[in-house]
């Protein structure tokens, strides 16, 4: 049976978002099992779950180092209770950095694995199919034995969390040739070749990410986090712009109207929401970071993303194939 | 005078959309001096230019190598041309890698300068207002003082060819704190920042590039690589998004009908055509790298921003600061 801790507490939208994503949740999979970790006031209309208390709330601006400190925390308390309690996956919403650095201490890392990276799936052209990228910002310099270990570990990701039978891994570099990379880059495609196990495509530009073609692409991690800033950036002046051009005139405000349906269509599309967030991977229990600002529904799916971790057995899978090599 | 090359025979389009710019442009500034290579045979009907004539054309896909073998090329007599009439800037639209392999190895780098940086100018959501990044790949890692050298550059020419006063210039990085990013760009932030003339705001991530907050920012060869081309892939795949929202059924045809003068204004807002290609920018003699499609439009604003550089005399401002310090 999985079981999953969450973090009840963190978030814009506090503890009644994080209810409503949980009652969602636990119709869809009423066999997991969840402990709740909050405030016992905010979580007393939750009869029947486990609840552990905390008495305190990690700020959504806090640094690693004062949460860390703040031992009665939502966020440090659901950590431990992943250790504590033997659980499968975390789910915060709370501070990233804060989230990321405790997980990355106190979960320690599998067995093999070299460096925890931080994995999130971007949408694709091709409706209800996303890629995933990581590292996007575990760490900022990567070796080539890192990247290689990400390729394995993205592999087995998108195999057994998205589903995707033999997953086409690319290597984020600055030309589609082989050759092109920085130094490490261009190690770690020899070693990601020689893996017969990976369905390894070879390079690949940051313009192919959204192209549809790829299950899973590796960059280091601040490259990555670059690829991952610049397509919400770019997103998000683009949908200024979508709107500017609809309130222009009445003409475009009638067109908008009657383009609704295929505009929000095309909304859901991009919808960071339905994706689930991030999540840290490579530490004994995957610790997912939903986005601070989410709602019941991406709670959901944060919850659904840990589910199926915990179901596939990932952290196994990976120390069995990291440590047979 | 300002004095210009260009290399008429390169780019999917062919001479023709090449005399078009060089047309559109000569109208627009009939001061300048300008010298055509190209066959003459397809040069015909241009009289009254100066017109270098050439025997063969670089292929689109040409590697560096076999594009440097062959002296009779229109781009190698281009470069050759620029040295030899001591011209101020050289256009192209052929092959990227075989023109800014050319250029760096036979224009030199200006007195001082450690590495030459590729620049090219991004759309923001202010319309007609761009921002400039460098290095977008002439290197693929640089150290902080090339990094310092891409701030003081970017800065020049925000200024002398955007014509910003005083442009705010940030530092690419994986988040908006000091001490943020590489360990080159860590270094990089604290040169960058001893240097008065410089309007620097510190770190920003690629999320804040369109913004409209920023004039320049400044990147590792590697990392702008993947800025620009997420930047691109991120607006194709929205477009195609939007043009599949709009093709859903027929009223959002009809939308699209209506709305169409609102979509095309934020069309143009993203039009890299409007801004010019990218340009090596650190050697003698600016060499500027128009798309590979370009059509006439696209041709003259590359020869714009040649012209503006030339009129600037932003080579010499940049030996000046370089050297001065």
């Amino acid at each position: 049976m999985s079981k999953i801790v969450v973090d009840m507490m963190g978030g814009d939208l506090g503890p009644e978002a994080a209810k409503e994503g949980v009652r969602s949740f636990k119709t869809l999979h009423p066999e997991t099992e969840l402990i709740l970790v909050g405030d016992p006031k905010a979580l007393a209309d939750m009869e029947g779950y486990h609840i552990v208390p905390s008495t305190s709330v990690v700020k959504m601006d806090a640094g690693a180092l004062d949460a860390l400190r703040d031992k009665s925390s939502s966020m440090s308390l659901a950590i431990k209770t992943v250790i504590d309690e033997k659980a499968d996956a975390v789910v915060s919403c709370g501070s990233t950095g804060a989230f990321l650095t405790m997980a990355s201490l106190k979960l320690k890392k599998i067995k093999g694995v070299l460096r925890p990276a931080l994995i999130t799936s971007f949408p694709t052209v091709i409706k209800g199919k996303s890629v995933t990228i990581l590292d996007i910002g575990a760490s900022t310099e990567n070796s080539a034995e890192e990247l290689a270990q990400f390729a394995l570990m993205g592999s087995l990701y998108s195999e057994f969390v998205n589903g995707v039978h033999s997953p086409k891994v690319a290597l984020l570099a600055n030309g589609s040739e082989a050759g092109k990379g920085t130094e490490a880059g261009k190690a770690a495609y020899t070693l990601i070749k020689q893996d017969s196990k990976i369905d390894f495509v070879g390079n690949r530009e940051a313009r192919d990410v959204m192209s549809g073609d790829l299950d899973c692409v590796v960059s280091d991690g601040y490259s990555g986090n670059v690829l991952l800033k610049a397509t919400e950036g770019t997103a998000k002046a683009m949908s200024f712009l979508m709107k500017k051009a609809f309130k222009k005139n009445i003409l475009t405000m009638l067109g908008y109207l009657f383009a609704k349906g295929g505009i929000k269509e095309m909304a859901h599309t991009m919808d960071y929401k339905a994706v689930g967030g991030a999540l840290l991977l490579g530490v004994n229990g995957a610790a997912i970071k939903a986005h601070g600002n989410c709602d019941g529904y991406a709670w959901k799916s944060a919850l659904c993303v840990a589910d199926k971790i915990a179901k596939a057995h990932l952290v196994e899978k990976i120390e069995k194939r990291i440590t047979n090599e």
